[in-house]
């Protein structure tokens, strides 16, 4: 049953990777060097991205904008940190027309500028505050190595940026923020997260400090999938945002942004996926269900059209796959595909008053009376695969994530098998820095609310501070 | 009842315009040349354009995808009419990271060039036809003069990129775009437009043809509105995009491109708005109706929340204006933002088991039975008012329309009032561009299915061979 325009995951992941991308036909190389085109198939994704976490955003009083594509260097330049972070690796803009610019203009590797010079005019009282703005873009940053939806020159995400009153009520937005990205990981997308503050040296260049959910991939790889970062006055300080408070003084006022990009398709990938392409989990999944007739017959032709206008109208996006193709090929693109279920139409079936459901997850058939309440059983297989999605990426992580007290420890893991290791820090830099020794370990977060789990750092067993998890990630 | 923040719109057009782009905050400028912000109010607009309009083009078989954001020089440069065209206007990235580029990119100024580059690739044999694909994207093109919505540096669109297997194919859909762009400004945007064939000096770089939709202005001037591109083969023999056809044979491709922007936010303001501000067609209004309480009362705060949760249940999206402000500064913002209407709740009505509704198009002020069904009610209200504001508009436009024998004629039209003014045409470049001599006519289109009038060119008194509309433009 092994699909073979796909490699084994077990095999060669990389490959595997590469194979589900192109069948599943989420997107494609293109001949601009480090920018892939999404393809209908993974852009559908996308927009499923937007709307379901763009709708929480605005249900918690977001407001999508328009920032410019382009950012001036002395505006750039502006907050020293984020330069030395961003300037290394962003795309210049020199020419314009057929003339030579006074002043370069690079395209956004995030927009915090943008914003901090937007709010410095938009932002006079206390009474003007909150604003909580956000934007679904593209940024660039000139990687050198990219691979579709990890990391390419170009990526699509959503930036949100905030300004506040006062430093409570910003680190609150940074909270409800990580929140909402790991509700989103874990009740959308049937992916378990981790979640944390990133260590001084892994934060974003400029904040204070900065969340993260991370999640882990079949193959162990960590992947950082969503960051929320807490400015403080840092911005409104170097863009002069400050506004007359309720004691009547100028006050410089309290940022955050945070974001999560179309890395996102990769995680769902690279968590769910199997040996037969790709699994989306049925809330994101842009197709809920395909219909495929088994045999030329008025009797299948009607059932099809009947239940593809029953699912449709309740919401239950579906089609009937009509190519001119074999039952056997369309159900072995259905599964390439991902899409969660499918629906079986057989003449044989229906002289039995039956018709059959194929899971995408577990690749069960079931036969179901073709008159059931399909609509209310659908609902509830979409709830079973969710579920089972999820406690199997959860139980795969769990089976990955392993504790170590000293280097020795963290050596004998990495040589087995690459995952999460906990591991306690003492917080200095010189340790992190050991760590990258081994595989390129990096801490992927400081757990808050947790209590070092030996209280000796794992590098230099000096007391530790912090329960940390390490990882190499992509 | 005249608003103060916003200049008269028969006293200052231009000024009204940029007072009512501030004053309901749709647009700011930013710090960087060319480029403006939209603000929440706007973008939320382009949201529902998004929706609405991208709605229509999902149900006609159109699949969206992301292309890449750079071109390279080199691929840029394969169709000699596409680079005449656009190469003067584009912005090129010349330095990459921290290294000049070998080739430079420019930042899409519209993406025939990428599209035909992936379909070379992407189209094989006639069963891989017709790919119909669009995307939402900013583009860039480097204007010298820039006015928010209308045109900017960078200006946000949808761009659709279809390809064929048959001329008359791809011809149908050319067509089959521009009735679909009709049909939404008239029966969205209640505004109604012109369409036709653009001459040959006015056509896309490198189509066959191009046919448009022209819309008027309040103040007699035109607004191309939406274009419709039949390639034919060019783009394809520049690209190599061929198929097998079903003779068995390698045949070039037959494509078409299309596009709408934001600069639809430009028409409805300027068709629609009104001394008082904005004037929101209520199909295309993000926010269909706000509740204003008057006076502090429990009953009135009771009322504005059943009211709010029975709207917005039923989609009618609306929300309790709860600024800090008097009713009357709410009225007159709600005004000036262009929401269709306003639902007024106050302890001396409701006591007589009344609310009152307002009209934002008529500003008629209608009391109503507090227990009446509302939502029908609402609805039925929508209906009137797009119906009302598209008659005016059209009213408008038929004030404005003028025909014109000779350039005597011509003249004495455009000493008194700009508009649309129709003149038959012989088809000489040399008539067309004497017209640019009268105030900077241009031709808007070429009247398909539609005899001269005169059957006399307008310019130069020789035979007609076309029905033409002239008129100034954005």
């Amino acid at each position: 049953m092994k699909n073979k325009a796909i490699i084994g995951r077990d095999l060669d992941f990389a490959q595997w990777y590469t194979d589900v991308v192109r069948g599943a036909r989420l997107a494609a190389y293109s001949n601009v060097k480090g920018c892939i085109i999404m393809e209908p198939n993974g852009y559908a994704i996308w927009e499923e991205v937007q709307n379901k976490l763009g709708g929480i955003l605005k249900a918690t009083g977001h407001q999508n904008v328009a920032m410019p594509l382009l950012i001036p260097e002395n505006l750039m330049n502006k907050e020293k940190e984020l330069v030395k972070g961003f300037a290394p690796e962003v795309a210049w803009v020199t020419i314009g027309g057929q003339t030579e610019l006074k002043e370069r203009l690079c395209i956004r590797p995030t927009s915090e500028t943008l914003f901090s010079d937007y709010y410095s005019q938009a932002v006079q009282t206390h009474k003007d505050l909150p604003l909580k703005y956000n934007q679904w873009c593209s940024v660039m940053r000139w990687e050198k190595e990219t691979r579709p939806f990890l990391r390419s020159r170009e990526f699509f995400w959503q930036e949100g940026h905030t300004v506040h009153a006062s430093a409570a009520e910003a680190e609150k937005e940074t909270y409800d923020i990580i929140h909402i990205y790991k509700s989103f990981f874990e009740d959308v997308l049937a992916i378990p997260v981790l979640w944390g503050r990133k260590t001084e040296s892994e934060k974003f260049a400029g904040a204070e400090y900065t969340l993260t959910i991370e999640a882990l991939m079949y193959n162990g790889v960590s992947l950082q999938s969503g960051t929320s970062h807490y400015f403080g006055q840092r911005f409104s300080e170097a863009y002069n945002i400050r506004f007359l408070n309720i004691n009547h003084e100028m006050e410089y006022a309290y940022q955050t942004s945070w974001g999560m990009s179309n890395r996102v398709i990769g995680a769902i990938i690279m968590v769910h996926g199997d040996d037969n392409g790709l699994v989306l989990p049925p809330y994101i999944a842009p197709i809920k269900a395909v219909i495929v007739g088994i045999g030329d017959d008025k009797a299948v032709e009607n059932k099809m059209v009947e239940i593809n206008n029953l699912l449709n109208d309740a919401g239950i996006t579906c089609y009937i796959d009509r190519a001119e193709k074999s039952a056997g090929y369309k159900f072995a693109q259905s599964e390439v595909n991902g899409i969660p279920l499918r629906i079986e139409i057989g003449l044989r079936d229906l002289k039995k008053n039956k018709i059959t459901i194929s899971r995408r997850d577990t690749r069960e058939k079931i036969q179901v009376d073709k008159d059931i309440d399909l609509i209310a059983y659908i609902k509830n297989l979409q709830k079973d695969i969710h579920q089972n999605l999820y406690q199997k990426a959860k139980a795969r992580m769990e089976q990955l994530t392993f504790t170590a007290e000293n280097m020795s420890d963290v050596e004998k893991i990495m040589n087995k098998q690459a995952g999460f290791i906990k591991g306690d820090w003492c917080g200095k830099y010189e340790c992190e820095d050991a760590m990258k020794t081994i595989g390129g370990l990096k801490s992927r977060c400081i757990l808050e609310n947790t209590s070092p789990i030996t209280g000796k750092c794992v590098a230099c067993g000096a007391e530790a501070k912090y329960a940390v998890v390490w990882g190499i990630q992509y």
